[in-house]
């Protein structure tokens, strides 16, 4: 059944394989009257493509973003905008080789079990390389959250069991894009940094955590009791490739506060109504409480590794070796980074189109 | 915007306030032939209703449940069943004097700014009220797994900071459901049951972990790459209020492992592929591998509580102190171990039929 | 699947069988604030509901609607508004004897095949009575466009061959609710009740068709390509039991029209744009003009007739005749009026609410 | 809000303009294992592409479609399948110089009032380009019914006022395809082409009727009350552009008939259970009987003529005359006719895959 859409007023169509022809994404529902450039798609997919820097894949991927539709005399008309990005660099040869064999902690078992075929070349669907779309399409949710005056900013504050130290969002702002590692806390980054190479060198890969915030999200989005802005923030960041965890404000921390400590007292600040903690992330009952919006993710090591490590061919059903060769992140944090930005953009311009807060004719 | 109803093709609409007339469900696309009685579903409704222990709320509620459609001789029809549970020991009063104050933790200010307008007669829709309907379509839900051989269990692993041991799922099968605490662990139990009550005496309330598992689902459930079967879990747990936090297999824990680690190895078992470890959780690439599916969710301190807290008076916007009278749960987590597994079973039979696991007509 | 659901934003489910419990409906996603009591609904069930003339089924049942939820002191609160109404007068004798009969022209054969079981009692979930749902659901709807100042008016305009005159909006206004027929044609209608008294006399039924027009519709409604707003109505009208045909505007006469003919020239009137013919019904493209949207549906005569016919036993396999006795009516036509306003008024509150025409928090 | 996108288990996504950089689809959801190459795809676009007679617009476009994901040593594997034509014969010269004149009987009007800026070149959006898409999805839903022995045939029945005589299945098999009416009946197919010779002539247009006619499907397909297999054609085949009109079997007829004359008697044949008559197009209830699906649509004269109408320039307000050059269909029948098999097509496979009757992976 389908699965590829994301979204009810605001609906993004991903598609496209590693190795096949090209990937890319539709977006149904954007308002019309909205500024957009190839270049505003362009600069969130320059953020996660490939090849940036050493603790990221080798593949050479340029991803230049072709906007197919949807945009007339450089503003959206309200129709489908279809974003087309062709793949260059593809080498599926070490991929013939190990076509047989299941690559533990990925999607070859369970694709071959739901479809009875699989596109093996540089996991096909089930790749890193699908997350091009969601960053696509994630880039035109910013720019409409920009007519909102809404900011989305994530960053890595964990990486390989380093744990970043707090930072404010200015430091987040200024430190994360231009850092390999996307760790607002520079000293951090150093070691992270690192550990990555360490680990490179060692054939094994590193996991970590990635905190989203989003700033001026308006008080009152959200849709209880099963579309809280909550639940679908949770069901949009499980969806990306390697996280097995989200936690919202406090998270898990919060299993052992009490309620005297975890309730955030309410206050009047320049008029109007404040949480002088933050404890619950910005939502109250799944909707938006105007606070700052605070979701963090837990994203497991790269499951490509060049250690050896035991699995299954599965012509043969034998018990085999398995060493993946290919051009791999040892870490897919600094990657992630935009991609959770867009998932959390995608489900706020969402909620802010249900909510009526962006009236479609007031887009300029 | 609607966000009432859950599912795409086995869609569960809930409806009701804690303090109104009545609260119910409609289940649509349940597949015609399942044997279905009205004892199915208060089995599911006897284990979230209040009063049962100390360590839940006096509200005195049998909530007997009603099937009012969809129900043939004893058998579902494929049309839609509507169940219906009234609401009985009502008492507004306490709650008519604190309805310009804002209950911190609470819904009452999302609410307020959301519609403009709302019940505040028992939290009204933002109330553990609502998940009668979440728990009688979730019985359903699980008597359409049982068709299947599927099983879904859930226990509380910590509360108030303290952790259980590790138990085996004959120790889930047979200690959760008598015990208050529903921990599998019955010493660990004991201490928990301690810290509530010295929680409540204080005034305070405490949160914890529940772990969901679910036995024998097939592989090849899950829809990539919005409708993961992760996701939907994710989407669908973090939507039952007081979750704060989500995640599958190794969750956060991943963060800090090694791919080498962190990656399950494939094996052959009596003829068939099985991974000797599940730090997945029972899904790669969002699809179920045929491992048992393990979740855990982290529940914050209910936020209703004896003690002064700080607040503000939405009328006259001055800072007050509130403390909230009235029955509470000093820790709803026992409560909240059915609605865990109620969304868990309606996640998975959403899943089920779209894969077509369970063709509509084979179900006896 | 679930077929029970309507809508996106402002969704209705409906439940319930002829000869069940009880039958209603749940509309989630109605904006709060909307005053609302149990008499809007009841108002529209009183003009479908058996009983009311020679023309309509002996079935005396007085409908009472009661509201369960999302109603608090008076108005809307922007949570779901579940309707129920318990079936009275229930007599099945009838149905026991032909439970193995397929009456022609019904759904018993196709419910047979679907689902392999049925609820043969007064045609279950295929009766009539599984639009007092749409109808409850529909007078919600309709105090919705009121505060938008659309109008929705149905009226019958052809029965048993014979076709009204022209009638004017005022005539319709005026002449519909009180006449047994729903014809604003009040010397065609004493026709039309002549033929129905002579086709009941003779053990038979007719057919006939309905206009449905609806005033004052912002122009812009409607979503293309797949969405707009005359492909939503087509869906949602032919939704209704009897229904077989449905067109827009000028309709299958367009189809021997010229487009010198058939495009309706632009004008300006007092200052905003218009168009001097309506052939279009209100629509271009799909998306509403701002002219009055004018559809007609075609009604097959009621199925459930004396006359002797020919069928099958289903168990035996015989081929049998059958001879349907029971209260039917002997033209559904009358009762058809409300549900056809009731289905046109969902759609448009639905694009209403889709076009952000009516801010959530600007009903009152 | 999002309105291109169709279906819920087989998603079809259209996009693009008439005069923008391509048109294309992405279809989620059709199960993995199925042949399919871009000849499956180039066959149905090669039915609709202008320039095939002079019958249908001058603009000569050969419209080659290219399969850009989802297809795997040529067998669908369950992922995406994007497809995509690059406009090339785009001549927009003719519609700068009408950019603030709006066409009568087009969607000018509209899409400027709904969304405050328009593509004019072409139409952009509401174009008869836009088809192109659900034909190329169309024709691998035809593939998917092709497995379980669906076949989908259109023909025209009526053309400016003249009518087709009855044809059998197998006239419609082999007549449609050669002949530029697309008509059955191959005399009158003669008449009617002098009629739109003469209508072309005249700077005029004609419209007319389409019939479609779906065989061997099976009985049971259908989700009774709001997605009756009915109510999805209808809404599926209003919504392509120019149709004013559905019916289903005796349709309009039904109108003037007695219950006794409609009502199609059940009869045993070689051991299964059929209808006599066919009066209910195939569907009782809204749910297949297992007998032909028929049904047919009135689509109204193209709009775009040569003759001068009257309307009003946008910018300065006043009325105007119009003559609307540029390449035109002065009857779009013929054209109509792959694009109503694909639109059937689709609620067909949408239906089958709901109902279970295609298990995923069982498609070869």
């Amino acid at each position: 059944m389908s699965g590829n859409i994301f979204g009810k007023m605001f609906r993004v169509t991903t598609w496209g394989e590693s190795h096949g022809t090209a990937v890319g994404c539709v977006v149904d529902g954007c308002p019309a009257g909205l500024r957009l450039s190839g270049e505003d798609i362009q600069r969130e997919l320059d953020r996660r493509r490939p090849g940036q820097s050493s603790v990221t894949t080798e593949r050479a991927e340029f991803d230049r973003a072709t906007i197919l539709s949807g945009v007339f005399k450089g503003a959206t008309t309200g129709t489908p905008i279809s974003m087309i990005v062709y793949n260059r660099d593809v080498d599926s040869s070490k991929y013939e080789r190990i076509a047989d064999l299941l690559r533990p902690g990925h999607a070859d078992f369970t694709y071959q079990e739901k479809y009875g075929i699989r596109d093996y070349r540089g996991g096909g669907r089930a790749s890193a390389r699908e997350t091009i779309g969601r960053a696509a399409a994630g880039s035109i949710a910013k720019k409409l959250l920009g007519v909102r005056g809404v900011e989305v900013l994530a960053h890595v504050t964990e990486l390989g069991g380093i744990k970043a130290g707090e930072v404010s969002v200015d430091e987040i702002r200024s430190n994360v894009r231009e850092n390999p590692m996307r760790c607002a806390d520079l000293t951090t980054s150093k070691a992270m940094y690192d550990a990555v190479m360490l680990a490179k060198a060692d054939g094994d890969s590193l996991g970590g955590v990635v905190e989203i915030i989003a700033l001026h999200v308006p008080a009152g989005l959200g849709e209880p009791v099963f579309n809280k802005l909550s639940a679908d923030l949770a069901g949009a960041l499980m969806s990306i490739g390697a996280v097995k965890g989200i936690e919202i404000g406090a998270g898990f921390k919060s299993a052992s506060m009490r309620g005297s400590e975890m309730n955030d007292p309410f206050r009047v600040k320049d008029g109007s109504i404040h949480t002088s903690t933050n404890h619950a992330g910005g939502m109250l009952g799944g909707i938006s409480t105007g606070e700052p919006i605070v979701c963090r993710i837990a994203v497991k090591p790269t499951p490509s590794i060049a250690k050896v490590q035991q699995t299954i061919n599965i012509k043969t059903m034998e018990e085999v070796e398995i060493r993946i060769e290919g051009r791999h992140d040892p870490v897919i944090l600094p990657r992630i980074v935009p991609v959770a930005e867009a998932m959390v953009s995608l489900v706020l311009v969402e909620h802010i189109l249900q909510s009526g807060f962006i009236h479609p004719l007031q887009v300029k």
